[in-house]
């Protein structure tokens, strides 16, 4: 499999350390997709993922995924345990609908804060920005930590008392977050404990 | 189970059509949550659902299931055939890679066109809106919808050669798009077809 890839960047990220957990880093080749110089947005990788976004993942066969979502999805059923994304149907509800709330309210909230309110990637990659919207996506970002924090409150992990998907995406927001100046408020205690102790799982640093 | 509903938006037809696929509408109490007099935002409804959004399934434990997708992560497993979110890791990716491009780039587009530069819901309930963003995400919902007439192109179904969640998701941007006055323009002619066909279903008028 191909795995493609801008290092450090907050969505790939999301896939490496969903490889990493699946134990499946040593069956890709990295190619890395240079999204600064617009790399992204040219022909030969529009070729493989129309959206132009990284990541993206092809497989053997030459089918290409994207969607962060959809390529764990994929790498949680193409190898067994552990699961990313749950066993049984109650258990893969509450984990889908702690991801979407982490993804749709805190990580693509602090990506609109970054790319509209603030410089972004500079002006040549940032087309098109509107402001307002960014801020009031900052705010949205910012109330849906406050919810991460109550939930993690009552278990372990942000979806339950296991290491899901769910985790990765918040992971990701407080990474985009860092780009973005926005840190974990200090009121968010329990969102600060949870990310020091799994920072020292090996999947964050693979 | 109870299946907190709000007759003919899009959301919850989301989740009403899944039922009626998987033969489980029979299996729900339905109560029918009044979101134009504002009750998805007062405390009954945010006990069962913090986030106030409707629709939500509230399984026979107690278990509250938000978000579209989560909900029908659980209905997909919590029983057999037909699968709307596919078997197998290659073909779950792939239904999940065109579920997630249909949701943002089209249905949800489509809604922040609506809820941002129509009268949407009208001002008591749209206490916030920014006209520009609303108008580009109108842009960016027909290209999504010029990109899923190509998808049509080449398979019977938006993600394949079966009926899956994305077109689920595709019909309620579809459906969206109806309040909006949005409609799919003459040039999408696989995605006027395709709909169409689909709206015999049986599942689409339960």
């Amino acid at each position: 499999m191909k795995f493609y890839e801008t290092e450090g960047f907050p969505n790939p990220i999301r896939v490496r350390v969903a490889l990493a957990e699946k134990g499946l880093l040593d069956q890709v080749t990295v190619v890395p997709v240079d999204v600064m110089a617009g790399e992204h947005r040219q022909a030969a990788f529009l070729a493989k993922n129309p959206s132009g976004a990284v990541p993206a993942l092809e497989l053997d066969d030459g089918t290409v995924l994207a969607e962060c979502t959809a390529i764990t999805e994929y790498l949680d059923h193409a190898s067994g345990e552990p699961t990313l994304t749950g066993s049984g149907a109650r258990e893969r509800g509450l984990i889908a609908m702690a991801q979407r709330r982490a993804e749709a309210g805190f990580l693509d909230a602090v990506a609109a804060y970054f790319h509209h309110a603030t410089p972004g990637l500079g002006p040549e990659l940032e087309t098109y920005q509107n402001a307002e919207w960014g801020q009031r996506e900052k705010a949205r970002a910012l109330e849906t930590m406050a919810a991460i924090d109550g939930w993690l409150a009552n278990h372990e992990f942000v979806a339950g008392d296991r290491f899901t998907v769910a985790d990765i995406t918040t992971h990701a927001g407080i990474v985009f977050g860092g780009f973005a100046k926005l840190e974990v408020p200090a009121s968010c205690s329990n969102l600060r404990r949870w990310h020091e102790a799994v920072q020292t799982r090996p999947s964050l640093s693979a």
